[in-house]
């Protein structure tokens, strides 16, 4: 292909160090018809971008840039040090202004609506789109009276809901982690491929899945925040006061805490494990993926006073949570794998089972909660 | 406000001769928490992005650019002419990159994923997010034979869909135009809003949208394509003998012709005509925006030839399409009135009743189409 043969051409001298293997497929996240993004077996990812009066061009993933190289048609392309497997958000920074690149699809993440890249990986097929019966993704606009505004959630139904008229399905409520909405989940995250699959081959109970945005304040709350001050998060009361009572409305669901799960990944682990623990009469699941309440803290957690003496009773609580399942990646920053650690010693303490389960080489991305969700939905509504 | 003293101050001695009302608002298309951009009374769009190591960079509104000048934060800053009221794409161009701008939301529209822009209109209140009970918009996912691929539809159920589970409701299948896909009608369109607000004042029946994509080859024909030449498309067969199937199996649907429409804008408008000619046993109405099937003959048309001459016997016509409905905004480029108006002459020298509508001083975008989706499904089902 003549592109690819210039472009090993114009950067075997600078990358003399580190040859390119070229063999880069076009990104499964392109927009239709967009050669690049490409990726290579090596996990590089290619990106190549016009634009002639550009003084540099640079690839940032993650914060990592990698400088871009110009042809004498204005055409700037280079590629990034091999990335882990899975998804991750990118950037193109051209002359300093950090922007999309034209070639993808975008998601929102890092707080913006971006690029992202996916780095196939050995074990997609887990999340691929098979030929399987396939549940619907539906939007729901509400109006939230606690934040005085509208808000908005996907809800995934399974395959045999619109067939099976009388009955009732049971309801994960999955929260996306900081920076992210509530297209995190239905998007990057592919929560209704992974549960299509899954409930193809028998694995999973069909169930409702609720992915709601985290990110919640009262109205006169927001009025009176200053710079300095950032106000209190209602998440809480939005979800057992609006979000419950309008699936519990809308969708044919069943109301019992036995048929009720909640799961979060980072922030919304943190955030979930709140609601559980405060609302038990609603909860028998609880799954945190990447988090726990007492992050970023490694230290010892009391179990007579953290989150109001909830996990002082070990016997209690076993009997109450009939799930209850952390998960981290590996590669994960120290602050997630301590914080985590420390609350499964406290755990181990009180002699409460849990689930504990590592992905793989997989750091605080989207292929740790996708291998999460994968696991967790396996164990729910049994 | 700082920053826009500021930019007033920097354009001012460049932009003299036409001075620029200083009461720009936050665009409603913006990311969650971006300034930027604005748009003021007069309809101008105000964009601003920092590019410290730029040489230029323009706002790009349909092909017309606007220099933006740089402050001495390396901040870049500028604005367009007045704009018509309503939805238009838009890209910024730095150094000569057509990147889509950070600070909006993203479009499926000339052909690639890019920054949006809304004029508030006059009119706007029918297209509004309103305390109104809302229906849901489900993403489904499916396995075409006839193109060998994955395709996706979007549908729109009312709200009492899921409450009255024994209710069968009419469909309307509703196409995109050229370089656009099924995310146009729900996205830009905002095909859900103007039906809830029309069900919520009683003037639309309560009824299915089904919302896919016009651009479907066949698979052998798409594996023997030139660079010279296009393969045909064949949507009218995916839609014939896949989309309606699917939608009658997934959906509480009436499947009788007098309860399904069909209706297109633009390339949409001209597939869509072919097919309800094509299929009279299947389809009652019709609705062409911006487009009809001469496109973009000017001249005379023979109803004994013209899409196999069922034209040519209008009372037998005025008996098997209830409505017949043609739109067009009055500021669209000629080759549309134009087209459109052959079109109404051989009509009306066949006798064949049809509505016409104008929509006032708007162009071949989409507030043209949501006022004829507005005024099309006040007509159906009734």
């Amino acid at each position: 292909m003549a592109i690819g043969l210039m472009a090993s051409i114009a950067l075997s001298h600078v990358r003399a160090a580190e040859p390119v293997k070229e063999d880069f497929q076009i990104s499964e996240v392109n927009q239709a018809g967009k050669k690049f993004p490409q990726v290579n077996s090596e996990g590089r990812v290619r990106v190549q971008i016009a634009a002639p009066d550009a003084k540099y061009v640079q690839l940032d993933i993650g914060g990592v840039k990698y400088d871009l190289t110009k042809n004498e048609q204005g055409m700037w392309m280079g590629e990034s040090a091999p990335q882990e497997e899975g998804f991750h958000y990118y950037q193109l920074n051209i002359d300093g202004a950090s922007v999309p690149d034209p070639g993808t699809r975008y998601f929102y993440g890092a707080g913006r609506w971006g690029s992202g890249i996916e780095i196939p990986a050995h074990d997609q097929e887990f999340y691929a789109l098979k030929v399987v019966p396939h549940g619907l993704v539906s939007e729901l606009n509400y109006y939230s009276g606690i934040t005085g505004k509208w808000r908005r959630c996907f809800v995934y139904t399974p395959p045999c809901y619109e067939s099976n008229i009388d009955k009732r399905y049971p309801v994960l409520y999955l929260q996306h982690g900081s920076f992210e909405d509530e297209t995190g989940w239905p998007g990057q995250g592919k929560a209704a491929l992974i549960l299509d699959n899954l409930i193809a081959e028998g694995k999973a109970k069909p169930m409702i899945i609720v992915m709601d945005n985290g990110y919640a304040f009262r109205a006169e709350d927001e009025q009176t925040t200053t710079s300095s001050s950032r106000p209190n998060m209602v998440f809480e009361e939005v979800m057992i006061d609006e979000i419950i009572p309008l699936i519990e409305n809308r969708f044919r669901t069943i109301d019992h805490r036995e048929s009720r799960a909640i799961a979060g990944l980072s922030m919304g682990a943190n955030q979930t494990m709140r609601i559980v623990m405060n609302n038990l009469d609603k909860f028998a699941y609880y799954g945190g993926f990447s988090g726990t309440a007492n992050y970023p803290s490694a230290t010892d957690i009391d179990a007579e006073n953290f989150l109001g003496g909830v996990f002082s009773n070990g016997e209690r609580l076993n009997d109450q949570i009939k799930v209850l399942w952390l998960g981290v990646g590996t590669t994960e920053p120290d602050v997630f794998q301590l914080s985590i650690g420390a609350f499964r010693k406290m755990l181990q303490k009180q002699g409460i089972k849990h689930y504990y389960y590592e992905s793989p080489d997989t750091a605080h991305e989207w292929l740790t909660w996708r291998r999460s969700l994968y696991q967790y939905t396996q164990l729910l509504f049994q």
